[in-house]
């Protein structure tokens, strides 16, 4: 089996964009803010969504289901306040539940939170659990700036985060590090402020002692982690200058790195320097890259064709990045298919 | 020749560090701000604080010259205002002038500049000028953040930079984009707020039409480019997506990498995908990683180890990335040998 534990739902139909478009004007205003059950959207227009793309995609490449999340830059959790966030995050997760419950073998939920700037992340715990114990969600993505490219928030590794973390741990559910769309004008989302949000998270990872404190947390860091892996060298040595333990004790049973790398060198690096039980296969389409690469001819975020071919790994070794990692390091998928994780849930 | 295009004076005699105090001590109260004179080192001193450093490991190595600057992380352009920036800015490029008056084989100027945030860049004219036209310096470091990690300047590519990138290409000069300090706390400095830097300019350039309007611009990313050649790909993809023009035609004329990666799979990675006329040989020495990887027997940041035994490129490429780039990148250097460039200064 072929698991991508990155993709977000940015084909929705165009009846949640006015949603939101709706309830950003209503932001001072909150009589006119729509309700959550004024968003109406069909189960054929959600096939339709899905069928000319994510689906579509999964077939043509040869992967078998997507661990799937409401679409990242969207999540915006610097519009408005703590109540508009936790109003939309309700209504993204809730149309996940609904392509999981549509799609019961080809998607596995994992839900965007109800951050806001300033607000302590504890107040995302009932929507943690509610994906969690009533949707079948596995996971969840955690924004390590809700300010959106200002980084007002304390690092992840300040107790801060605590209070979500244990949580987390008690859930068994490990969160993929994922910011949205910047509003500061220095950082274009995709091209730097995604990636610059993922060297940080490591970076900060690598100066706390987070994981003595939580020895079972578990961090996805997306987009093959930043500029992470290309500077290994620098990482190991800066470490090593600042005497912190060993990286196989410091984090690597608790960080992980997804292959969304959009080229074979890249890929190739990444197997090259990170150990093969801290990367889970992921290409995040339909995402940042929607074209065709005129070198290869196919898709730039078809990373399944980077990875198939490296034969200087094992069987055994492609089959952990591409399956066996991720079942891992979501335990709630663990040794069951997706659609016996689907049907776990209880409402939705 | 082995050019080094990334220097920092980072083992300055102690006596600098203490007039930093003494000047940030006096920040509000001007009367008590220490005079740039009062700051007395002996050659003597900066001869032991070289001879031991970089000048050791220049011979270890077999580098022949650095291009040398400020120590990067203590430009701290946040601290104070403009004036404390000015006097800072300028005490620490008199004593690069004094480093390679005494070693002009070794050394070659490039200066830090008296940015502050918020004040306009064209007010470092006056210091870009007196170190190149005065000092013989070839170039400078320009911060893209000098708010120290909170990236409240506009982007790299807006007319708020314009003035001084005339002044640029009028003295033929160019510009590492390098930050400082970070007080933010989410970004630790040299493992999260440069790398973080590099990509985010690269992905400025790359959404600006900033070289059709300064074809002759040019900007060194350093680090290697921080994230980008590792997300080559994706920066393929999305400028695709955005129907941006080819790289080579977007900014391969302008823009260029250096070679601080510090293990051979990420400088692997680097010549793989970067044009070899887009990279120039560093390490920045005495920098970021001091210690030896256990992996290798070797410092991280003996960058020539990396580059030197790649055989797919050949002779004539290795000798651009060693030499031919710089020359060219650093039209005051060109042809000439470091100790004609140091005649060429006019006082200090």
């Amino acid at each position: 089996m072929i698991i991508d534990c990155h993709g977000h739902y940015t084909t929705a139909p165009a009846q949640l964009e006015a949603w939101r478009k709706q309830q950003i004007a209503a932001i001072g205003n909150p009589g006119k803010a729509p309700s959550r059950e004024s968003l109406t959207i069909s189960d054929d227009e959600i096939r339709a969504s899905l069928e000319g793309a994510q689906l579509k995609m999964q077939r043509e490449r040869g992967t078998d289901v997507t661990i799937f999340s409401p679409r990242a830059s969207a999540m915006a959790h610097h519009i408005g306040d703590e109540s508009t966030s936790v109003e939309w995050t309700r209504v993204c997760n809730d149309l996940i539940r609904r392509v999981c419950k549509l799609y019961p073998d080809n998607f596995i939920g994992v839900c965007q939170l109800p951050q806001s700037p300033g607000v302590r992340p504890e107040n995302c715990i009932p929507e943690l659990e509610r994906c969690v114990n009533e949707l079948g969600f596995i996971g969840c993505n955690l924004n390590p700036d809700p300010s959106g490219g200002h980084w007002k928030e304390p690092p992840l590794t300040d107790r801060w985060w605590y209070p979500f973390y244990e949580k987390m741990v008690e859930l068994d559910v490990p969160a993929m590090v994922h910011v949205s769309s910047s509003c500061n004008p220095c950082f274009h989302a995709t091209g730097a402020h995604y990636l610059n949000a993922d060297t940080t998270a490591f970076m900060q990872f690598m100066t706390s002692d987070l994981f003595k404190d939580f020895p079972t947390l578990r961090f996805i860091i997306p987009h093959g982690g930043g500029a992470v892996p290309y500077h290994w060298g620098r990482y190991r040595g800066i470490a090593q200058d600042m005497k912190r333990p060993p990286f196989s004790e410091l984090l690597l049973k608790n960080v992980y790195f997804d292959t969304c790398v959009y080229h074979r060198p890249g890929i190739e690096l990444l197997l090259k320097v990170v150990p093969v039980d801290n990367i889970l296969f992921a290409s995040e389409m339909v995402g940042a890259v929607k074209g065709i690469d005129p070198d290869t001819g196919h898709h730039y975020d078809d990373t399944r064709r980077y990875v198939e071919p490296i034969d200087w790994i094992s069987a055994g070794d492609r089959q952990k990045i591409f399956e066996g990692n991720t079942r891992r390091v979501f335990p709630r998928f663990g040794k069951r298919t997706p659609r016996e994780v689907n049907a776990s849930a209880r409402s939705g």
